[in-house]
């Protein structure tokens, strides 16, 4: 658990594990980009470079209860280990259904895999078409979270994927149904956070329920040219992950990679006014990351560096501490 | 370098370097199938798994003087990290041409992945099919060594490899040319072997020339059910590498999934002769590999267990020690 976590609150069950932290060529035992998000019992695998069904297996992870796979492109760095991936679930025996989201392009270069092995896979495989421009949209949800792609930036097609919790309801606190007779109906509106008029009398929600914590939201951002305009998007999100393949030294072979450098990924939390942001797809030039931290922490100081099997805890916020 | 070279004579250049020795599924860091044959300044890749490009990036090896990759199946465990490997020479500006050998279906599904990318290769790649049945024949050749395909018998089409050295030339003792003032004729034909008749008197290749080693041969067999025949095309072969998934314990299981265990790899060694055999591609269900080891060597002595990072060399050996 990283130690940005406590300054908020304890270990919570919205996480974020790196499974792959370098850039487009392997150094430094930095292998290429996944994780691993953890949202209550939904866990997500996004991204799955060459080799992240190793590092899942090293760190002790099943991917039996990924259900949902984003990939942002296909660069290799990004999906080489997907094939890999499925094709040993399959070995192992896997029948939950899987869905891979990737922009246009991945269905038709993973099913020619499958077919050589001349063996059905052991479960159903969904892919799903992910549009790389115009607004984010919600791609999926389900009743306790959404997701969202993220239109990007890159030499070839790209969506970053944003992930937000849904509002819970409020707790109902039990004693105050006994005491108004309160019918289902009404618990319900109460939950919603709805005010009552019972005959004439306004209850108000706060006296009949306890709020709970806001939302909480990841973003993963990558590969992508510094894009100013993200931080729009991206405002109110917990926590960013944004590539930085450079540091501001290399500014210029960022732009022309359509890539960008540390600092840029921290003008975006700091203008979205995020609450951690987690830096990542470092290119394999540099052996020492420090001058990551240091450049991008001078913009944002809430800034940490992907760890290869290290986890990243988004905590739950109480509402009253929301705006500071 | 093993100890069994010092059985024989000092390191020589004619190696392998095992770069993953595990099953199907990764279990134990075991990585899957991937060797680096070096003979003489050629090397050759054999099998490249996924995570291959990181193994010999881990293990200080350089890629870039490969010419020729040698797949023997289409099971993701052989050629999954094919597709990673061959980005990444580009992305760092490869340009030496390259060569492919597999069974047919490789490059229908190497190059969409490759399309992908929406960048050209740095370097010009070139895909030949295997025969995977009939008698083995020369697939590749060198003025120095060929390279012939070894059908096998697997769930899918599969091919083996034995790369032979060519007998070189004896060496001309440089004195003898002036004794009897022979020409360039005479000389290459002492070179190759032959006696010489001058005016009257035959002079033996003996007293004109040493001997040089007899070629050695490595042969790489995997995946495989065990078949007995194989000792028979094998003969002579120096060092075999025969894939061992399985413990006699696990003999049924086995014939099943059509492989072999490590008592029948060992047979084959036998049977054929060869000097030395190397066990590979241990299933995940084994934490120890003594059982494989004891079993086979109970069998045929000369045996190793493959380990990753471990460089196994295949001695010169003198003329006169040959049949030893």
């Amino acid at each position: 658990m990283k130690s940005w976590t406590n300054e908020f609150m304890a270990e919570t069950d919205f996480s974020v594990t790196v499974l792959g932290c370098g850039g487009a060529l392997y150094a430094h035992h930095r292998h290429p980009s996944a994780q691993l998000l953890q949202i209550e019992h939904h866990k997500f695998l996004i991204d799955c470079g060459e080799g992240t069904q190793f590092q899942l297996h090293d760190f002790g992870l099943s991917p039996f209860a990924i259900r949902e796979i984003f990939i942002t492109h296909l660069h290799g760095d990004h999906y080489f280990g997907l094939v890999g991936l499925l094709s040993s679930m399959s070995l192992q025996g896997r029948n939950k259904p899987l869905t891979v989201f990737s922009p246009k392009g991945l269905k038709a270069v993973i099913l020619p895999q499958l077919d050589a092995l001349q063996r059905d896979l052991s479960f159903s495989l969904r892919f799903v078409e992910v549009p790389t421009e115009g607004a984010s949209r919600c791609i999926f949800e389900t009743d306790e979270l959404s997701v969202w792609n993220l239109p990007l930036k890159h030499r070839i097609p790209v969506s970053g994927y944003i992930f937000r919790e849904k509002q819970r309801e409020r707790k109902m606190l039990k004693e105050k149904i006994q005491e108004y007779g309160l019918s289902i109906e009404q618990i319900k509106a109460v939950k919603r956070g709805e005010d009552l008029i019972i005959g004439e009398e306004k209850i108000g929600v706060e006296e009949l329920s306890l709020p709970t914590p806001p939302p909480r939201s990841f973003a993963y951002c990558s590969d992508t040219l510094y894009l100013p305009h993200l931080a729009k998007a991206l405002e109110g999100i917990h926590l960013i992950y944004h590539e930085s393949t450079f540091t501001t030294e290399r500014e210029d072979k960022a732009l022309r990679s359509m890539h960008s450098t540390a600092a840029q990924a921290a003008a975006i939390a700091r203008d979205a006014g995020a609450q951690a942001l987690l830096l990542g797809h470092f290119s394999g030039r540099y052996a020492d990351l420090t001058p990551f931290l240091e450049e991008a922490r001078a913009v944002f100081p809430r800034t940490y560096l992907a760890e290869e099997g290290k986890r990243y805890e988004v905590p739950k916020v109480r509402q009253n501490t929301m705006d500071s």
